[in-house]
């Protein structure tokens, strides 16, 4: 390790305590994107403060058509350009229980085995402690009076949890000022409860519309409201017609099969690279203990290793979320029901596009004459996220893989999560960048009471200290090689 | 008319104010079946008070299971005993909006175009005005010095709006007391808006069940809770499982059409009998007007008149009630779930039994290898009526229609209703009486906010003076003749 670096990592040491509260002093800002765009705001400023503070160039709080991006250009005169990608909401927390903080959006350290200490709070893990951990190892440089080897240019959105709604437009709109940046890091913490590291390439897409189907718009059956069934003798019901228009999707016999026209026409079988990267995660892979934490008896044609991996990574689905219909409430209720909406999801893989799917259900529902079933999509609200990859052979990719080697960790590389993120809107076109998310430490409960972000780790998962360490390591990495 | 007929119903006419301040008092008692079971309590006092007042030779409180029966019996040494059926449960109120009365068990009088005065209050027309109406009769009988014409055994229930669970017990326990009753009468308000009247001479039955397919009971798919969706591509569905089972019960083509193995077989088609009186019906039936009402644009085939009447009638059906799967909030949420539940019901029609449809349909799965797929009954609860006949020469029914024609009104007279009751509980084993339920005046908005009762009508709509009237001279018509 060279001084400066040994220097850096010493200051973190002596300063933890600062970072923490700086942690803390984050998380109390309420800023929950559906319910308190007056706490969004806030947060905006307070990010801002974070970046004027440590010396950005240009620190913009930018309006949008829902919550503002918070942009800031770090120029270190370096030979690289990174963008980074933060978001500062956090997800509502109605509802729920919490039980090691009276209230959610004030932090507490306590002990949760097998950790000494976590930070509990809303958005501990998801996502302000690895952001403020990231400001942190930038400030520890910056107070060591060294220069970050890298140029930052910071985009942080403040709706993640409303789905990113506005961030395309936002890069669209700056492309002149991004177009430099070799490749987009994402401060996160990557270990799981037992230490072991993922890296995932990429993720899948996802588009998630409902099926609608109504007497208002068939004609038939009740076209107002539910009716008394007693009339079920001679009116026809709409959920009927659903389930017949649901059951011709797929096979009856199996039906993770999907029997609609072309549907599979655009999955693409796996690399010769991916099966390299299947292959590796395949040795550790550990179906049993994902089968017991998910309450499920019996994968696919009970798949095992690398060939239930191939299935989970390489397939479309065409998923069910929910279905709701008429009367559900306890025991019975005499209605024929006027309508049906399922909600429904299809996880995206290359080289599929986000608008084909729902191109050829509709197509077949015309087919079978069930021209009346609605597609409802929500595009500016939810549910539509491209699949994105980015390839192992990055330099971005290569660094993060160096520097977690180097703090004793053998990365699992997914070649893409089986997850859906916003990542293809920088991964695509305009940017087309290598996208990394990366960092030490564990969180979790995201979106849950009692979500943590781990201060004091263990043997096996790193906290805080070493979490910035890293992040303070991979920083001098980026500024030393091509990121492409 | 006669003297003593004159009489009485100057009588009612003269204490119409002590009548309606009756009505108020019983509709102010909350007998809550669901809710209040103290509410009911007190209730079944009061009735047992009033049938003391009338001087009852025998008054109990009879326990249950559930809610108390109040058992009476009324001695007129008359040549023929009638059962009256009565209910003084009402059904709850919370989450209703009412304009009419600030409390729904506050009773308010109120001008309700094209009705004069209405009272409204939670029972006003389900059951609780006609009831005390029938009661106010027979105090006028009485206070004119003149003796009940048939003798009376009345049978009130606490708990129609729970499905009368225990009725049936109590009736098996008190057979000998009830067997020498020649008929069941139930008092009602059976004129609608328009003043017409109706008469159904038994009921359709109803079996109420959910199909049930869970992980837990497959094996496969997410067995405890809701898993992450992005496992779809790997972990099979309980939904897209259930979507098929249903899917095989009903013709795609023609989902009225139930294609399950025999199960039409014991749908008798109607008598000579019935179809003398579908004939009759089909004259004055208005199906544009009913279409209209319900908001629908279609019947069936667009079937019409006599053919409508037919299909209505004589038709068994499979009915989805509601489906309750995984996530039914705003926008999505990215879960494959684990549990369905569809909640069905199968109208029943002569010669149907209460048990065949739901083994019917078990036999079905099973046939399919859905033998994982759960049917749940509560008939303790809810959800099984057998259907009931009553035969158009049966006394009883001779003498209402004479009765309403009396009174200008041709009844319209059905062979059965499109819906259920528990009508059979008193018209097969072990009493096998004719039943009928009948009565002038109107009301509606049973289950719902501000129901009324028509205490002061129109030209075509009887207030609560004639439906007494009716209720007398209906009594005396009722002694003069068989009632089988």
């Amino acid at each position: 390790m060279n001084q400066s670096l040994k220097q850096i990592h010493e200051y973190i040491d002596e300063h933890l305590g600062e970072h923490i509260e700086r942690i803390k002093e984050f998380v109390r800002i309420p800023s929950i994107a559906a319910e308190n765009p007056e706490g969004v705001r806030r947060c905006a400023q307070k990010l801002a403060n974070y970046f004027e503070e440590l010396g950005c160039k240009k620190v913009e709080i930018v309006e949008t058509a829902g919550q503002p991006v918070v942009y800031a250009h770090y120029d270190a005169q370096a030979r690289n350009t990174l963008l980074v990608y933060l978001m500062y909401d956090v997800k509502q927390v109605s509802g729920e229980k919490w039980t090691l903080t009276d209230d959610p959006f004030d932090p507490k350290l306590v002990e949760l085995p097998p950790f000494k200490k976590v930070l509990v709070g809303r958005g501990a893990i998801n996502s302000k402690g690895p952001l403020v951990a990231f400001l942190n190892a930038l400030f520890s440089i910056k107070a060591c009076g060294e220069e970050i080897p890298v140029n930052l240019k910071f985009v942080a959105e403040g709706e993640e949890e409303l789905g990113s709604a506005h961030l395309k437009d936002f890069i669209k709109h700056r492309i002149e000022e991004l177009k430099d940046a070799q490749a987009c890091f994402s401060p996160s913490a990557s270990q799981n409860i037992k230490g072991e590291v993922t890296l995932s390439l990429g993720c899948k897409g996802v588009v998630e519309f409902e099926l609608e189907c109504s007497g208002e718009s068939w004609g038939r059956g009740p076209t107002v409201r539910p009716i008394h069934s007693s009339m079920a003798a001679a009116v026809e019901s709409p959920i009927w017609r659903m389930i017949h228009a649901l059951a011709s999707m797929t096979d009856p016999r199996d039906p993770m099969k999907v029997v609609i026209e072309g549907f599979y026409d655009n999955v693409a079988p796996p690399t010769k690279e991916d099966l390299e990267l299947v292959e590796k995660l395949a040795q550790t892979y550990d179906e049993k203990a994902i089968a017991e934490e998910l309450g499920v008896k019996h994968f696919y044609n009970d798949l095992k290793g690398k060939d239930l991996l191939l299935k989970m990574l390489y397939s479309t689905t065409l998923n069910i979320q929910g279905i709701q219909a008429g009367y559900t409430g306890p025991l019975f209720k005499t209605v024929l029901p006027e309508k049906i909406v399922v909600k429904m999801e299809s996880r995206l893989v290359p080289n599929q596009t986000t608008t084909e799917t729902v191109e050829k259900i509709r197509k077949h529902l015309d087919k079978l004459g069930y021209t009346d079933i609605k597609i409802n999509e929500y595009p500016e609200a939810n549910g539509v996220d491209d699949w994105s990859r980015t390839s192992p052979k990055a330099g971005i990719v290569q660094a993060v893989i160096e520097a977690y080697r180097e703090y004793g960790f053998e990365p699992r590389v997914w070649p893409f999560s089986l997850g859906s993120s916003p990542q293809a809107i920088f991964t695509k076109d305009p940017l087309k960048l290598p996208f990394v998310s990366a960092g030490l430490s564990h969180g979790a409960r995201a979106h849950a009471p009692d979500e943590y972000y781990v201060i004091e780790g263990n043997e096996k998962v790193k906290g805080l200290a070493h979490a910035e360490k890293f992040f303070v390591s991979l920083l001098y990495k980026l500024g030393e090689r091509a990121l492409r």
